[in-house]
């Protein structure tokens, strides 16, 4: 298989931009590439109307930046910011100037190299569940998140080849100390994995414990660090038009050290933005524009997603929804207004489901639909995500692995070359045979297809006799298997060693501020 | 929002062709329409090379067709026809003569005339289960269909405006005589629905009384049946490279009438096809270019509908498997495969799960997925699918036809103008502020988004309180609401009473023969 127009993301070069190159890694065996160009789903000229809406939202309404030092940046580089609020209006060439500065492309840097992840043009990567409040398995029910719980996520999570980053905490561990959660949790997450890792931005503190323990563990000089993003925090605007001041932050501490900024507006329609689709989007697009202004007056260059969260309330109660049709347009336009601004695009396979069923797994994979189609390179909540986010489920986090799997599979290019196209096994068959026995199938029927792990296709006997097991059942067993076979991946000692001394120290001097 | 291209379909012309002109119906609303161009999932050369191979099949080895007069009329055309076998073998130019001359759309038109369907270029109808062995609801359990459960399907078909037509019998009353059982399955489908009708292909009598009783049910004269497909019927090839005697019988009669042809290879990619996707697909569109052959050379012109059903096998079972990725990637090729012989395209909702979980939803979403993107017209077992085909279930059906809405609705293009932007919305509620009293929200909000049926967007208190239910006790409540408040559809008096005598005419003479 071709794909069948030229990826778009080469057609054009960043206009300017001061960033040092960054080095091109392979990425991951595991990771799929899109081998087809994403839909789009509005015309060019609508997509255009969406941009000059926020732009005039920009101009015309402004942006709240609740953060003094970032409106004093924000004035310096020509924005307008009202002395008697905390009002910025942004004229539109300001922000036109800050586009295509970002890389369309990057890699972001694991404790373990075999792990970094190419984000950007038409690489996809799979993050886990992030920052639910509770957890969630059948034995144990509904709880809040505890130590325990974090620490069973991060094995878990480990051993799934397309879980590819973890998006934040999968459950906050509420039982650990606010003033030294970040330090024991990254800890965690940098040793009992070695993928790619999120910092929460609650307090300049936090920020930099983050970026100093993924220097530590990547056995990093400061200056290497900067060439090469390790870290990710998501800043989600308090829409509308709002960025708090550990969000922003969050943008100058990892913007400065050239460390990745996810922005991710949480623009429900109805609710915290309009109730049309369209408005929601321009709402969401003039928040991000925002942060993106800022990133890149910080630092021109650092690595910078565009992430779409936007999707509808329930009008009867308010309720958030997710893995709707109104989701599915979202994301897919979304991913338009990211590659119009030349961004790695996140999205999220998101449900409002409150039990493994039906419901979670359509809503799921509709949300998948959404965001693959939609040319998603950053899916955040990819694993474990339930019930609008308020918990974690380790059962829904085995089943979302399978279904990243079959996603990873469906994108794998089909091949159709002779032996493929198999007219000799036509006609060593021919017409009333059977191919099993075919010598073009026995080479073959080992690794022809995809294997799921939870599926279950035996016949309806035998489903029966082995108890009428749902996919829920089958899902709860590969997560005790998974638990049970589970191994730290390895660390240097000594850099384990400076991460724990590192940790101590911080734990010595009261760790970070709880009143963010 | 506008699609991105122009509609294929209009860019070419029919070469020939002497059939009537197709009078253009409104399609009804619920029918979605395709509002951006099919994925394309191999390239243009990758597509004629499995086409080619496809002509080779033909030329080199052949189909079987299991009927005497089938042969008679292929060698009459010209076809290479083996005196001492079935084997009939086609020069590449007789094949590629007879393609273009079925219409690229049809109306296919129901006994109520707001329920015709427009079939082909980018419009979309959905089906319901067809075929089904067995019935399945949670009070009742698995077992073998009755004509009490086959009512009851088509009662609850008929309320959900997004099952558009009757894939078959959702289940096949096996309590019924199979000398009779079409005349009582046909006048039960006519009565209590008002749907487009299939009928089965399982002998010459059969298919004449099924195109006799849709002509009484629509009030029509034979020359006007014969403008107005009003019937459609499936044929499956007994793959490998078969065609057998019911079923070549049925496109003989069907296609002279210019009813419904939709030739649908069964071709499991590892049993009755290659084990290589590539390979299913050369020996499915070998097997759909023979039946188009014969249907064409009947009748030029008669409608016919390109079926795609490639899936793959369980390795290790055999079992068939459905909603996998190989399932997406075929269903994708061969809408792209359709669309090279100018053809509609029928896919399916498929699964292979044994009860209405987790499983259940995702290969159905996924087989959607394949559907929707691969440019489906015609999605055969649309809502209550389950099993493989095995059992049709009530609860299914209802999750489905919520399925289908919601790609329908996924399906409505995105509005964008300066009432949708809705910049005088996010100005007059401004940052911090809350849409939910503007009034631009107020004046939206009740019809703003999707209403899913199922969906439970409940918080989870409210949930736990309200017995903490699944999407499927919320399936098996709305079929029983839609069964308590289900009324049969106007069926004009003369025309039923004519329908009656018919059946009862046909019974008295002993129905159909059952050696078929």
């Amino acid at each position: 298989m071709s794909a069948v127009d030229p990826p778009q993301e080469t057609g054009r070069r960043r206009r300017r931009g001061e960033r040092a190159a960054q080095p091109v890694a392979a990425k991951p065996p595991s990771q799929p590439v899109l081998p087809f160009p994403p839909l789009e789903l509005v015309s060019k000229d609508e997509l255009e109307s969406i941009h000059q809406t926020a732009l005039a939202v920009l101009e015309e309404i402004g942006i709240d930046f609740l953060h003094d030092g970032a409106r004093a940046i924000l004035k310096e580089a020509g924005a307008e910011v009202d002395p008697g609020s905390k009002r910025v209006r942004f004229d539109p060439a300001l922000v036109e100037a800050q586009i295509g500065l970002a890389p369309r492309e990057f890699t972001l840097h694991a404790r373990n190299p075999a792990r970094h992840l190419r984000i950007g043009g038409r690489h996809v990567a799979f993050g886990s569940v992030g920052s639910a409040p509770n957890a969630c398995d059948r034995a144990g029910g509904r709880r809040p998140g505890t130590i325990a719980d974090y620490r069973n996520f991060l094995r878990l999570g480990q051993t799934f080849e397309q879980v590819h980053f973890w998006g934040g905490y999968p459950v906050e561990p509420v039982d650990v100390h606010p003033s030294v959660r970040h330090l024991d949790a990254l800890f965690d997450m940098l040793t009992l994995s070695d993928k790619p890792i999120h910092a929460y931005s609650l307090g300049r503190e936090r920020n930099l414990d983050a970026i100093e323990m993924i220097r530590i563990a990547r056995g990093l000089d400061e200056a290497t660090l900067e060439r090469e993003p390790s870290l990710f925090t998501v800043i989600n605007s308090s829409s509308p038009l709002r960025l708090d001041t550990p969000m922003l932050e969050g943008i100058l501490q990892m913007a400065r050290r050239n460390q990745v900024v996810v922005l991710t507006p949480f623009t429900l329609a109805g609710a915290m933005a309009p109730v049309t689709l369209a408005g929601a989007l321009a709402e969401q697009h003039a928040e991000a524009l925002a942060g993106l202004a800022l990133a890149q007056i910080v630092r021109p260059g650092s690595p910078f997603i565009y992430g779409g969260f936007t999707s509808n309330v329930d009008m009867k109660s308010g309720a958030p929804a997710f893995g709707t049709p109104e989701y599915m347009k979202t994301a897919i336009v979304g991913g338009q207004l990211a590659r119009r601004l030349a961004l790695p695009y996140r999205s999220s396979n998101a449900n409002a489901a409150n039990t493994l069923d039906a419901q979670a797994a359509y809503e799921s994979v509709f949300s998948l639909w959404g965001a693959i189609m939609g040319g998603v390179n950053f899916l955040m909540h990819g694993a474990g995500w339930m019930e609008g986010g308020l918990h974690a489920s380790f059962e829904k986090m085995a089943l979302d692995a399978d279904l990243l799997a079959m996603v990873a599979n469906f994108l794998e290019p089909m091949r159709i070359d002779e032996a493929e196209l198999a007219l000799d096994a036509i006609r060593e068959v021919g017409p009333g045979g059977h191919f099993f026995g075919a010598a073009h199938t026995q080479s073959r029927y080992r690794t022809a297809f995809f294997a799921p792990m939870i599926s279950d296709w035996r016949n309806h006997e035998t489903w029966r006799e082995a108890g009428s097991p749902a996919a829920a059942d089958a899902a709860e067993r590969i997560v005790a298997e998974r638990l049970e076979s589970y191994a730290p991946p390895p660390f240097e000692p000594e850099r384990r060693e400076a991460l724990e001394a590192f940790v101590a120290r911080r734990k010595e001097e009261g760790g970070a501020p709880t009143d963010y």
